[in-house]
């Protein structure tokens, strides 16, 4: 294992106090956690908390910030946060109107931010929330039943967060997460593994000339197994894939994510942007967003992810471009 | 060789139609060119241009827009652009007062960049320039006479932006420049190799348990090679290296910048900033500005590299902190 670091045991703890720094005066940590939150407070506002497991950086707590999440609550590396947690970060989120939940789909995820969500309504603090599951790749995953909440979970972090800057009510925000969830959907490839600093090895293996579709963020299995191909192919095939899940018609508009998984640099992911554009406009679809990098990451893993938003609702996109306030999103 | 493309040989142009792409109706492309100009026209306002071999991603053209550049010129990998190019940037970015060039200092790019000064001498646009050589790792490497130009570069495309923004004249920013680039000094550390596209193997060799100091970002050799260090260890001596060249005391004001070379993960660059941060607050450093992330690439070489500067006036943290709307800059 090749990585600059300390004590692997302290990786979360110490680059959480790096990125509070590195964010002086906009984001803080409730001491003794991993909750980091916004100094900037919305009173009367929805608060938005997000989180999981570390190890998929800027996620989440990039996202931190004005017009985007009030918190974010960072587990050990892959590992879900506690309940304990969640409520911290839930009860410094409450500025009276109540907290919303975006949860990617993993059991211990799910279960976590669940209890989390019963302590909360024992301190009658009002709170609702979404889970996401926009990884079309494979059903029933190793951690997870279900799809996977990969890449796609930061745009309803940008759209839910508009709303809630907005001043949207915590009921609204329900339904409009409610609708928002289920047309996004993104699919992935990796050309190498990620390893997690206390494991200290690869978490699978892959040869020189190898990539896998499908694989999930923790490194879960994929659904195929090829030789390298060029990016031209890799996005003829998630492209189709999509096409499939999403079963689209000329005309349609479309917000786009291309996501990378750590390692893989800019040039890489512009260079497969540019094949999926190819792709899109062949298809008739309409792309009134894109964005580009890496936004979900799997700590050092090579590859990318492609997320589709069908933009069911006009108001969607003005909520994509709402400038925002926040270390990772531009 | 391991990435996600088509043909080595176009990675520059299907890359830069990507980028495109990705940020239409911010920035567009002359055609036939390796030019980057932003929509937004400021006229009456001093254009900035700064540029170089590709590879460095998202420098330069993900720093192009409103408060930054107003354009960027791109070689193709590791390759300066040609005279006729520049040419064409500083064309494009002259809105009647001028236009500055931000030049890092490598023997091809001071050469043409020159011509090209010259070029838009005789067609009557008035253009002046600066040198970055902020690696303070070597004299006189591969590419260069004197020291190299590096992710500093980056802190000058910000304060320079904010100046241009706000209505200064040419002089008044060649002024500025002149004062601000010493005051920058960088050095860095790699811990794995990039490779070139088109080269299709690693530019120089690490062993498993190695890593590199003062490496350049296009390989160049460092100045010391050593078993892999802690996080800790590396801050150590970066710090003291740059200790040395700055000669603080107690009570100076400085802006930090932890950039990461392409491949290392925004987990461990945290962890460094967090071991940055408690050398610098033992020195007695006050750090008005902090910076994190992939600013200044070489493809997909594994390392971070840590630019200091120092903030002799008021005026320079001003403009670091004003907000911009580029696709690089959050």
């Amino acid at each position: 294992m090749k990585k600059i670091l300390n004590d692997p045991k302290n990786v979360v703890d110490e680059m959480l106090n790096g990125f509070v720094y590195a964010n002086e005066g906009k984001v803080e940590r409730i001491e003794g956690t991993g909750v980091i939150y916004r100094t900037f407070q919305d009173e009367g506002k929805v608060g938005l908390v997000s989180g999981g497991g570390s190890g998929h950086e800027p996620s989440h707590a990039g996202f931190v910030g004005e017009g985007m999440l009030s918190a974010a609550v960072c587990g050990e590396v892959f590992t879900s946060p506690t309940p304990d947690q969640i409520l911290e970060a839930i009860k410094k989120a409450d500025q009276g109107a109540g907290v919303f939940l975006i949860v990617k789909n993993y059991t211990g995820d799910v279960m976590n931010f669940d209890m989390a969500q019963e302590l909360a309504d024992m301190e009658d603090i009002k709170v609702e929330k979404v889970i996401v599951d926009d990884d079309i790749a494979v059903e029933d995953s190793t951690y997870t039943a279900g799809r996977r909440g990969v890449a796609g979970t930061v745009l309803v972090h940008k759209i839910l967060g508009a709303a809630a800057a907005e001043g949207k009510t915590l009921e609204e925000i329900k339904a409009l997460a409610d609708r928002l969830v289920p047309n996004i959907k993104t699919i992935g490839v990796a050309v190498s593994p990620a390893t997690v600093p206390e494991v200290g090895k690869p978490g699978f293996q892959l040869e020189e000339d190898e990539m896998e579709y499908g694989i999930g963020i923790h490194g879960e299995p994929g659904y195929r197994r090829e030789k390298i191909k060029t990016s031209k192919e890799i996005a003829e095939e998630l492209v189709a894939q999509l096409k499939k899940a999403f079963n689209w018609k000329r005309g349609d508009r479309y917000a786009v994510l291309v996501n990378g998984l750590g390692a893989t640099p800019l040039m890489e992911q512009y260079i497969f942007t540019n094949d999926v554009h190819a792709l899109l406009d062949r298809e008739g679809l309409a792309v009134d967003f894109k964005k580009v990098g890496n936004l979900m990451t799997s700590i050092d893993m090579a590859g990318i992810s492609l997320t589709l938003l069908k933009l069911e609702d006009e108001g969607w996109l003005a909520f994509l471009k709402q400038p925002v306030s926040v270390p990772a999103w531009a």
